[in-house]
């Protein structure tokens, strides 16, 4: 099950340590023309390497397409991609190979498959993200020619909270400062948070949030894929994510029916919502309004504390993890949420052409 | 797109003034014994005018199975199954057939499809769930051969929180008070809300909080179909719902890694955790501790005051909406949150029979 | 797996001998007229007893829609319908309980799911395949907005062969007979090969073969779905259906790559081939030319002769079947052969929808 | 839509003079030894270059693996592979950039797409098939696990026809001859035929057929993914075929129910067919019988002769192909239909898995 979408489809693969990891997206339309550049852009926004607040592990992520674009531009068939495995220290994991490390996929994959990639995790490192960051770019492309933007953002770090609302941000400001928060006074202090954390052996979790404007109303299938069902969807399949709400969210459901309930009015002859509890989806289905979410990542599991674990052959043990690792995934986790929701929305754009046959005659 | 699943898979069909809400389970085990009884006491406990906390609409709800099974067990061919409508009052909506309510489905249909049954909402009722609590009844009944408990409750409605862990909780009690809170003082007072609520023509939201025993060690598709995932992604696809949140939730991001990870130890010569804010679930597989997630559900956007609105010629409007409506869903999102999560369990459990070579042989 | 197709989905249910035949269709774009009255007189070429040629159980096969239509117009969300089963004589098949009838499906859908539903074959009977006759009745009426028409038609009874290219016949002749030979004359020599096996208690097989016109080019998916690959799949899943082949098929191969070649050329400006071996499908895409293919089926298994077998306990045993059966599924077979294709072709056309950029801006 | 399977998946990617040619394999269950030499030996019975009989394009066609197996063992996870195009000549196509070349997908390609990879076909080239040759080894590797084999054979070229049964031939001749036909008086009349044909600059067509041994009873899901459906859906998807029967086949269609029929009996205790003109399917499923299954291939498209077509901008135009081609397809299509066989199988042995709840408790 490592295909992700109906129409515009991602199948990734890929373990931490193995050669490469990399995917074939299907479904993309043919003639799209392809920022190799921007893909590129996308991908080092995620990679490992890149501040001081990101792991040391220095891989370039180079991406190489294998097939599905001719002359810069898409031509309908299956993109296949990979990017190659560089800077693996395999070994710093050999001490690792026996036993389960809390909180991590370990025992979990060992029960499942009964055999597991160790190094580095393996399929469960969120080295795997790399594929999405790669998929999210072309539906990012494609999204792009119908402008549509889409702002992903570090809105919390443990209890360092950006207390604005998303429509007091300069999301330009996003990428000037490496913890990803476009406020730059709560970057400073997010970054101290996290420094703080790394510095302990420990580390912290915290808040994305996004926001996506531009969406024509009428995407989403509104039963079992509701548009913000595929967002959360794709949301929670991101390694260390534990929640997911949009719009009013957890809070919203505080308030009232009157308070709540966004009320119609026209603004330039267009219909708009007065306010925007319902988070930019109605009935599973876009309104027109600003689409906004905010996602929950748990503190990275690994610490460099000794923690009582057990072993493979069910004894008791402690271990001290080595390897390279965030103190804090949420900057590097900025350029995934968004790469998601890139994906969610394309399958959904694509999803819409046949709603009606007045469009199709 | 109105199917759900992998292996078991839902079909559903029908309006909420319709001739009938049904639909089609596939690929649920052949030699399942069915009980009858129980698929209808599961869509009682959903269905209208149950207790004064719930629309007066009086639907017996009566479900007719018309395929898929014998003799009172399932054949392992689809089961076909139907409610029928009776107790519509469609007149009550015609003032509403031009007119897009705030905070529903209205607009947004209406702007895909170009189309739209005006009446109760159509497809767009909560009346759609019918068809989830029938399929989650047979995946209930699976669930059950294997010793796995679902239990959900209502945690909070509106400001009055049920501030319990789910292990002080009695679920036994779940159903003794029409609220579904198993903590009848806390019951009590979330009744009051909701007629409070009433009273005052307007609605209240809350939260429901669901609890999966039993589990065994290895359900879930590590990447893009994480078991937690494919459980959010089964909630934000319930009417209402605006956040899921498993485990630790949002709150646990706020911890440090040491705080926040399970230590594995051995108890009773099982391998187990010593704190559970991983919400049994570790890289998106089971971990054989229990399984506990929550989910926001916002306030009706039905509410008996008057609102402006625009309608289907984008003129400015008022509407107070007539019919017949719940204050407060989340009484009767209970049994459905609780089957949604059985579809998610019992697709999860097919999907892991074929893992590992040496089950197959 | 009781669903087919991709964006226009049916799903199906029911036994011979339960209580309704039905299914879902699902994808189907809203704003279709519903010409009711054809899609019940489609079931009606397909249903028993409409001639001295078929079953004589009186089935009325009247179909009732229960969600998804208002006012004559689909509505864009799930189309659930249904047949009930009237006329069973279920008491027919109680001396077949326990044996396997040679060359039906009673012994391997024993073994398969350890129970069966053994009235009138169960799920395996060809009452099954009204859920596709009326699936693609809506299939049709999509496609003839296109301009587009699928003519099937009976080519061969036993050894009596319509010796004719398809561009010779009238389809309009095809409903004058009810063996459905638009060529009259081998029409009558049809019904008396069929009337013969009948008198002998024995059953007769032959071809159906089907033409569409008016697809334009550009439908199809080329690597593992092409056009003519998911024709052959959905007349491979009818019963009794033994091969497939199109265009030029299995004699075609006989040819040598210089005759059996399309050579391209111009008519009226547009792109045409000369000779059409090709079938309508280049490259697994419609090249615009008719699409024809041919499909075999088998004699009818039941035929009124003792014959040997086994029974549950695997005991040798004699069976003489009794109940209503056709002599030869043939003339029957022509609308559910049109009503398959109808649905694969509709499903191409909603993929084929974002093949191309410059078609979605 | 370059997926294939549903629990078994294959999803491939490349273009015949792109940089590679790949996929992933998806679904494979963990603990499969993973046989490295079989693999590539299944490729070298793809690969050009073979013998005399085989376009002399010299492409080693070296597998790489790039995920999914750890020390010779699958892992569960998602396998990448990929193969290197090495021995383009690219420039052989120049002259075919803006024409269409008959009865190939050019005109096709480019009218779906509005752009197209001219050089080799792009992903019309067979050269996609090496992803379904590996995918397929890893299926007959599990399918080896079962005692399942799968034997395909060159049974016509052109007049060239291998009039005997398949119980008559002995497989492990197969590979004696580049023909591929076991009986090898045949083989050399049927060389004799391809070497005539490229003399001429012409090309031969002919049938290749496939014995598959050792499935067990239960294989197939009935209705619309009979277990033939499949098998055929998997031939018609391969470049150039245009038929697929099975067992008895469209021969079969001319004899009587009371001869056709395959009555049951006992032997060794074991329920088996008198005859097996059911091909060793019924009712869509398996019933333990050999499987046997007839597939057309038409005459390879490529000629070395002039021939009249149009190009790009619609006018008329003669073209005379260079590149290096095969005379006739057949012998490299042997290994491509045992795979596709393969992919069919696992998928349907993996979806037996959950038939029954017995075999889950």
């Amino acid at each position: 099950m490592n295909t992700f979408g109906n129409l515009f489809r991602l199948t990734s693969f890929g373990e931490s340590h193995g050669a490469a990891i990399g995917g074939v997206i299907d479904g993309c339309p043919a003639g799209l023309e392809v920022d190799v550049n921007f893909i590129q852009a996308e991908l080092n926004r995620r990679r490992p390497g890149q501040s001081k607040l990101t792991s040391p592990r220095d891989e370039k992520d180079k991406v190489e397409f294998l097939s599905g674009i001719l002359d810069g531009v898409t031509l309908g068939t299956s993109i296949g991609f990979m990017v190659r495995n560089a800077d693996q220290h395999s070994s710093d994991y050999n001490n690792l190979k026996d036993v389960f490390r809390p909180s991590h996929a370990d025992y979990t994959y060992q029960t499942k498959y009964g055999v597991r990639d160790h190094r580095g995790g393996g399929r469960s490192s969120a080295r795997e993200t790399i594929a999405r960051v790669v998929g999210g770019a072309f539906a990012k492309l494609l999204l792009k020619r119908l402008g549509i933007t889409i702002n992903a953002y570090v809105s919390r770090v443990g209890e360092v909270d950006l207390n604005k609302a998303y429509s007091c941000l300069d999301f330009s400001l996003t990428e000037q400062h490496p913890v990803r928060c476009p406020d730059l006074e709560t970057a400073v202090l997010m970054e101290q948070r996290i420094l703080e954390a790394a510095k302990a052996g420990d580390t912290v979790g915290g808040c994305v949030s996004c926001v996506i404007k531009g969406t024509p109303v009428g995407w989403g299938e509104p039963v079992f894929n509701k548009l913000h069902a595929d967002l959360g969807h794709a949301m929670l399949g991101i390694n260390a994510v534990k929640g997911f709400e949009y719009g009013s969210g957890f809070e919203g459901t505080r308030l009232s029916g009157s308070e709540h309930n966004d009320v119609f009015q026209l603004k330039d002859n267009k219909v708009v919502t007065k306010t925007n509890y319902s988070g930019g989806v109605q009935g599973g289905i876009s309104n027109g309004e600003d689409i906004y979410f905010r996602v929950a990542f748990k503190p990275v599991a690994t610490i460099f504390k000794e923690q009582e674990t057990v072993n493979l052959q069910h004894d008791p043990t402690v271990i001290i993890p080595h390897g390279r690792h965030d103190a804090c995934v949420l900057p590097r986790a900025v350029p995934i949420v968004e790469a998601m929701a890139a994906l969610v929305l394309a399958d959904h754009f694509l999803l819409n052409q046949t709603s009606r046959i007045e469009n199709l005659l």
